[in-house]
C-alpha cells in the first residue's frame, strides 16, 4: 500500500505522534505522561483567538497530538463531515439532583496509595464525571472547557449503541443472529464475513487478518481509519478510499468463534448490516430507537466518511448528561421516564454478557474475567454490572446492585483504556460503596 | 496564483461545474432549466443506498453540480467541518397552527402568465415554504425530503444573522459604528478595509478589488471559497488557506461609502470584528444573542473553515421553522412568546433601509428601488418589508402591515436569486393579499 520510502516516513510520522496516545498499555511506570494539570486546553489557550496563533490551531493532522485531543474531542464535528443524532421531540427525561460530596471518598490503588475521587479524576484527565444513583444526579463535575451540552468523542464506546440497535432489531425479528453476515451484505462473501454468523461478529469472535495495534504502523487499523477520513491519510496511500470498499479487503484468518479479539470492523460490519436491512444510515437508527425514546437533552452526532456512510463503531459523539439517560434507561431494565425507552428483553440479553473463557483468546489480562457481548463489556461481577468503554477513558458503567450509573468522558494520553483499567474499576467500586451508605 | 495550464483547466471545469448553478441572472428564456419534477432527489435516489452508487454520491467535489445540490443543500454538514449553534434551554416558541389553503392563491407573472401559489413553489424548485401570518402558521410545505427538523444551506442569509448581531454590540455600546475596521483588526490595515468604517462595511459601500462574479473564473469570489474550504482548491492552488489569511490580500479600489457593490467578504470582517470584541466565535454569538432568545426548537450549525473559524457570510444551516421564529419576532420589534428577545431599537434600525441612491452602483436593476442596511434587503415599499436573501433561493420576507412573515428555503439551479426575483415579489404580494382577507 505504501509505495515509497517517503510515504512510509509519513506513516512512522503519524504513528509516532499518536504513540502515547493509542499505545497498547505499558505498566505505568514506563509511562512518562504530562502533569494532567499542564494539559488543560483552557489554560493552554488551544484554539483560542481569531485566529488562534498557528500552533495552538486543531485540525485532523494533529488532533492527536497531544494535548491537541484534549480541546478536540470537545470539538470533532469542527474538524470534519458529521451526521446530526436528532433527540426529537420528546420531554427531556428528567434527572433531578441530590448532591452528594464524592470527591473526598477515598481507596487504594492496586500498589496501595491512598487516592481520592478527586485525585482519581484529575489523574485520569477526566473531562466530565456524572454520577446517578437511583436516576438522581448525585454528582457531576466538568473540567477542560467541558460544559453540560458539550458532545464528547465516544470512540469505541459507539460500538454498545451499534450492538444495541442489533439486538433491538434482532428481537424485531429483523435480524436473524445465526445468520451469516453475507446473507445480508454479498458484498463480503469473499472476506473475513463471508462465512461468519452476526452473533459471531457482535461477540467479536470472528476471525480475521485485521490488527488493532496502534504501536505497529503494519496494522490493519491504520488503513480503516485512512479508509473513513478520521486520519488523514499519507500523500501516497493508495488503499481503500472509504469504509465499505476497506471492509471489503479484510480477509479470514482460520476458523470463526473460537476467541474475542477486539477488532472495531467487526462493529462496522454490523452498522453496515442495520443499514442495509433498515434503509436507515447509523446516525437515523441511533435517533429512531435509543435518543429519541430516552429523552435526550441534546442531539448527538456521528463522524461520516468520504462516502457519506455514518461510521458505527467510533463514531458518536454525545454530551455526559445524555449517557447518563442511557444508563439509567439500562439499568432500568430499559424503561426511562415513565416509558419503556427500549425493550426489556433487549436488556436482558445485553446483560448476560458471553462466554468468559473465549475472552481469555483477547489477551486483554487486566480484564481477567471479563465477556464481551453485543458490544457491551461484562465483568461478571457480584454486582451485576455491564460496561461500554471507548479510547482514552470513555465510560457508562451501570451497577445495578448499587443502583448506579457512572459515565466518565475523558481525553487520557494513553489510548487503550485498559491502562487505567483498574483504578477505574477501584473508583467505581469505592462510589458503589459510598452512595449505598 | 494558477501555475500551470492543468490548473487553469480544472478551474474552468469548476466554473463550468457550478455555471448553471451559479451564474449572473440571464432573461429567463436563455436559461434552459431542468424540469424541477426531474430533479426530486428522494425519486433520483441521489445518496440513497449503504453504499449509494459511485454516481449518486455527493462530495464537496461535485455538491455544486446539479441536481446533487438538492440532496446537498440539506446535508451541508455531512460534507465537512461546522459548529454548533446551541439552542439553548429555554422553552420552544409557539407557532400556534391555522392552516388556509393558500396553493391555489393566484396571481401574475411579468409576462401576463397566471401562475399559483402551487406553480410558483415548484417552478423555483422549493424545498420548503413557512407562511406565517399574526405568528400563526396558515401554510408550511415541505419537498425533496425536508423535513420540520432538517436545517437547509441558508447561504447569504447568513449574513443578516451577522448584521442583526452587529447592531446589537452598537446598540450594546460595544461596537461603534463609525470607526475604523482596523481600528478592531489592525491585521487588516494596509487592505480594502484599512480606512472603511464598520457602518461602511455592514451596508457594503466599501471599495475593493474583489469581484463577486461566478461567470468569470478570475473573480475573486474563488479563491474566497477556496481559502474557506467550501470549494476544493484546485492542485496547485496556491493562495491564501484560510479566510481571515484571504481578507488580508484583499486591496482598497478608490473611495468608500459612495455606492453599494455587494461583497461576502465584508461580512466576513464584521464577523471578524465581532470575535474580536465579543472573545466568542459566530456560532457562539448566534447562540447566545438569537437562537436562545427566539426559543428556536432546533440548533443551527454554521461551516468552518480549515483554521477553525465559523464563517459568517455564507455558513449558516437552519430549519423552515426556526427562521419563521426569527421573521416573526422581527415582524413584532424584537418580541416573541412573551419576550423581548432582541432589542426593539435594533430592530427599529434594521427596518429603516439605507440610501436608495447608493444601491444603483450595485447593478441590480431587478431590484430597483431597494436599499441594503446591516446585511438586510429593504425594497421599501408600503407594506414596510425588510428581507433576508440567500444564493439559490432563500429567503425570509416580512412584511409588518400585513403582520406577515414567509420563509422559503431552495435549491433553484440558478445561484443568484435576483434571477426568481420579479416572480417572489409577485408571489409574496399574492400571499400577502390572501392571508389579509
Amino acid at each position: 500500500m505504501m509505495k515509497n520510502p517517503k510515504c512510509a516516513f509519513r506513516l512512522h510520522a503519524v504513528v509516532a505522534a499518536i504513540g502515547v496516545l493509542l499505545a497498547v498499555p505499558l505498566a505505568a511506570q514506563e509511562v512518562k505522561l504530562p502533569p494532567p494539570e499542564h494539559t488543560d486546553p483552557v489554560a493552554l489557550a488551544i484554539m483560542k483567538g481569531f485566529p488562534p496563533p498557528a500552533e495552538k490551531i486543531v485540525n485532523l493532522g494533529n488532533l492527536l497530538k497531544y494535548p491537541n485531543s484534549r480541546w478536540g474531542f470537545q470539538h470533532i464535528r469542527e474538524l470534519g463531515p458529521t451526521a446530526n443524532v436528532w433527540r426529537g421531540r420528546a420531554a427531556i427525561s428528567s434527572l433531578p439532583e441530590a448532591a452528594r460530596q464524592l470527591e473526598n471518598v477515598d481507596f487504594q490503588s492496586k500498589d496501595g496509595q491512598q487516592i481520592s475521587v478527586e485525585d482519581w479524576q484529575k489523574s485520569t484527565y477526566t473531562d466530565g464525571l456524572l454520577v446517578l444513583h437511583r436516576g438522581h444526579i448525585v454528582y457531576q463535575r466538568y473540567y477542560s472547557g467541558m460544559r453540560p451540552e458539550t458532545p464528547h468523542a465516544l470512540w469505541s464506546l459507539s460500538k454498545s449503541f451499534t450492538g444495541l440497535l442489533a439486538r433491538i432489531l434482532i428481537q424485531d425479528n429483523k435480524l436473524a443472529p445465526h445468520a451469516k453476515v453475507s446473507d445480508y451484505l454479498p458484498e463480503l462473501a469473499g472476506t473475513a464475513w463471508g462465512d461468519a454468523t452476526v452473533q459471531q461478529t457482535l461477540d467479536m469472535t470472528t476471525s480475521a487478518q485485521y490488527r488493532e495495534v496502534f504501536s505497529d504502523p503494519k496494522s490493519e487499523i491504520f488503513p480503516y481509519l485512512f479508509a473513513g477520513g478520521i486520519l488523514p491519510a499519507p500523500k501516497d496511500y493508495s488503499g481503500p478510499k472509504t469504509t465499505y470498499d476497506f471492509l471489503k479487503t479484510v480477509k479470514k484468518d482460520g476458523e470463526h468463534g473460537n476467541g474475542f479479539k477486539y477488532k472495531s470492523v467487526d462493529t462496522e460490519v454490523i452498522g453496515w448490516v442495520l443499514s442495509r436491512i433498515t434503509g436507515k444510515s447509523f446516525a437515523e437508527l441511533v435517533s429512531d430507537h435509543i435518543w429519541s425514546k430516552i429523552g435526550a437533552e441534546e442531539d448527538a452526532h456521528v463522524w461520516v466518511d468520504p462516502a457519506g456512510t455514518v461510521l458505527s463503531s467510533i463514531g458518536l459523539n454525545a454530551t455526559l448528561r445524555d449517557l447518563g439517560r442511557l444508563g439509567e434507561a439500562l439499568r432500568m431494565n430499559g424503561r426511562i421516564n415513565g416509558s419503556q425507552a427500549i425493550p426489556e428483553a433487549v436488556v436482558a440479553e445485553l446483560r448476560k454478557g458471553a462466554d468468559r473463557e473465549k475472552f481469555k483468546a483477547s489477551g486483554q489480562n487486566v480484564r481477567a474475567g471479563y465477556s464481551y457481548h453485543d458490544f457491551w463489556w461484562n465483568p461478571h461481577d457480584a454486582d451485576g454490572s455491564f460496561e461500554a468503554k471507548g479510547l482514552n477513558g470513555q465510560h457508562i458503567h451501570i451497577n445495578p446492585k448499587a443502583e448506579l450509573v457512572i459515565v466518565k468522558l475523558s481525553s487520557h494520553p494513553i489510548g487503550d483504556t485498559s491502562f487505567t483499567h483498574e483504578l477505574d474499576r477501584r473508583a467505581f467500586a469505592a462510589i458503589a460503596k459510598a452512595v449505598v451508605q
